[in-house]
């Protein structure tokens, strides 16, 4: 991180206390003011929600607001720092709504890390709120927190760690194998990381249609054979990718692959493995702040289109093309669930935004700061809306 | 309510929707001005705070944000309409924080009525905020649930609805006794109500120095000799209050008493009763909108001074010139706790806004919309904090 970044963000952070302010839409300057942004006025827009909630989704802030929920047990590269130290984390993340999305957006950070008493909380409080993004929360426990809360509210839920980048991957993905000619169901991709986001990239992935698919982890290729020595989320994944039931590792993995994806750790492809993939191969280096390669040297060892989630290189693969629209599209239609079909359709949104003239192997995604990137992508999760609240 | 207050209400909530919006101090319309805002300056803050979990109250909004608590189980004049039909009001006063006491405010409203959960939940997300208001929450758990927070949790818990009015009371009784020419300890006070706010204003009384005050509930006078059949907390009020051990009626209990606080119901003060009372009879009529009594009723039957809660009549008893400064007093000082010593000053530094000068039986309280309320009552509050975190 640049120093200069990190000493501005310091000395921000003091001079504002936090990022984000609240502020009423109404003056309240006189007595008539106040009687109507209050008692009695105030009554009367209770009285009416009370007689039909739904209303509450035309007359309240629930219209417009999503939380952000954190224990703080996997905040970015700092690990389990708690809740109070991911605070500024979330207010970034929150800022990024309203910035990129017009989603009013408040922080919610939480005392606990036990999974049941998380669940409660966040049923407690769901009433407030049009939708919740949860983040940084670790895994395992963050699949049955998000799973279960999406069970049980009637507001759209969405793990952003797990999600967010999977999507604009997908997006990637999209514009990539325009440019190579081929499709999704013909390509064989490898996943490197069997964490939560390389789960959700798999999941993603196979639903937008992809066939064949190995994830690596740590211990090398997940295989059905073994399942019975995995973790239960991976002998889930174990069943449905890896179809032709290779064992081995990461350069195994690679032999003939199309496209790689690295959720995994910096320096964990080496440039000689590119050589054994396919024609044209498509390197997708998300590891952060430092890849699983470098674009430089994944270029030089033959690959044809390098992402990475970095702002200083071509393609960043960046999910703040997603959440924001994404989160915007679902308060729109009032969606009561942010479906695995939603989520394709925000990343088919991402890559329409690349013409056919513009697209090119440096210029595969969107820029963050597009205009009009939020709104394509609201459009097209509103119109894959099925179940609204 | 006049018609076109409730009218102009329901419009601007829908024009609105909801009135609150949260804005990122900070512009992020560049990638260098996002990498700060976020990932990854962001981090340098959060490493900061992980290493020393005080400066929380430096670097994110817990230094200056509040959260409006509420089960939607005894709304304004509504009574239960649960957390949808509640959110109105949680943002009406979300809305008069900022606008009183530049304090960032945010409504949580609850999906649970459950003691013990309502409890968890707060404690849960109490990381997030400096202090949090309990609003509009039914007795008698709005006792258990908020003596239970204030131990334990390390931020200010304030229930607005037992405590807020009971010192702007307090306030106008200070001003009051100035004009009638005697003590708090020598006057007799009769609270007619024995709901919460009752006995918030009678323990409030008794914490500055009030020694004879007589409660009177709809079964009349709350009295020891009865503690067995009373409900726990007015068989603890009946140890501190009715020393003459009185039993009857509220028309009883007046008989020379200096001070009528009604909390209870329309009408429940009979004009004829005031000739009973003491010489200078102060009369604080407080059920809403329709008091104990009308101010012009109460002059012509022998009142000195009537406050009532309305804004139509001189000297209104309005919270609103209580919980703004509180907070702000309570976050500028760091406060663990919102003691009575504080609410106590609180009430002094209200009543220190009517000078010698300008004090008069028709103006005994200062009127929510003069300058400076809240900065008076910050300072008084924070001037009487002895626990900071």
């Amino acid at each position: 991180m640049s120093e200069d970044v990190k000493e501005i963000a310091l000395q921000q952070a003091k001079q504002y206390g936090g990022k984000l302010e609240v502020v009423p839409k109404v003056t309240i300057d006189d007595r008539r003011e106040l009687s109507i942004a209050y008692t009695p006025g105030v009554a009367a827009v209770s009285s009416a929600i009370a007689q039909d909630k739904k209303l509450a989704y035309e007359m309240t802030t629930k219209k417009n607001t999503v939380a952000v929920v954190s224990d703080g047990s996997a905040v970015l590269g700092l690990g389990n720092i708690g809740p109070e130290a991911a605070m500024p984390v979330m207010e970034g993340k929150a800022a990024l709504f309203k910035r990129f999305a017009d989603v009013d957006s408040i922080p919610i950070v939480l005392d606990t890390q036990d999974t049941e008493a998380i669940i409660a909380t966040v049923k407690a409080i769901a009433p407030t709120f049009g939708g919740i993004n949860l983040e940084d929360i670790s895994a395992p426990r963050c699949f049955e927190i998000e799973q279960r809360l999406i069970e049980e509210c009637d507001i759209p839920i969405f793990h952003d760690d797990q999600h967010g980048t999977a999507i604009v991957v997908l997006a990637a993905a999209f514009n990539s194998l325009k440019l190579i000619g081929k499709t999704l169901a013909e390509v064989k991709i490898v996943v490197n990381g069997g964490g939560s986001a390389g789960l959700s990239v798999t999941k993603k992935f196979l639903a937008a249609g992809a066939k064949d698919i190995v994830v690596v982890d740590k211990a090398g290729i997940i295989n059905e054979a073994e399942a019975k020595n995995l973790a239960p989320h991976h002998a889930a994944i174990a069943k449905v990718t890896n179809r032709q039931h290779l064992s081995g590792d990461l350069q195994t993995a690679l032999k003939d692959a199309d496209i790689f994806i690295g959720v995994s750790a910096p320096g964990a492809l080496k440039q000689e493995w590119i050589k054994e993939m396919a024609e044209k191969p498509v390197i997708f280096a998300m590891a952060n702040p430092t890849p699983e390669i470098f674009p430089d040297e994944a270029l030089a060892g033959g690959a044809y289109i390098v992402g990475t989630g970095r702002s200083d290189f071509p393609n960043q693969i960046n999910n703040v093309l997603a959440f924001p629209g994404i989160f915007r599209g679902a308060l729109d239609a009032r969606a009561r669930k942010i479906t695995v079909d939603m989520q394709i359709a925000a990343a088919k949104g991402i890559a329409s935004l690349i013409s056919e003239a513009e697209l090119s192997t440096t210029n595969i995604i969107p820029d963050a700061f597009q205009p009009g990137v939020a709104k394509v992508v609201a459009a097209a999760v509103s119109e894959a809306v099925l179940t609204t609240v």
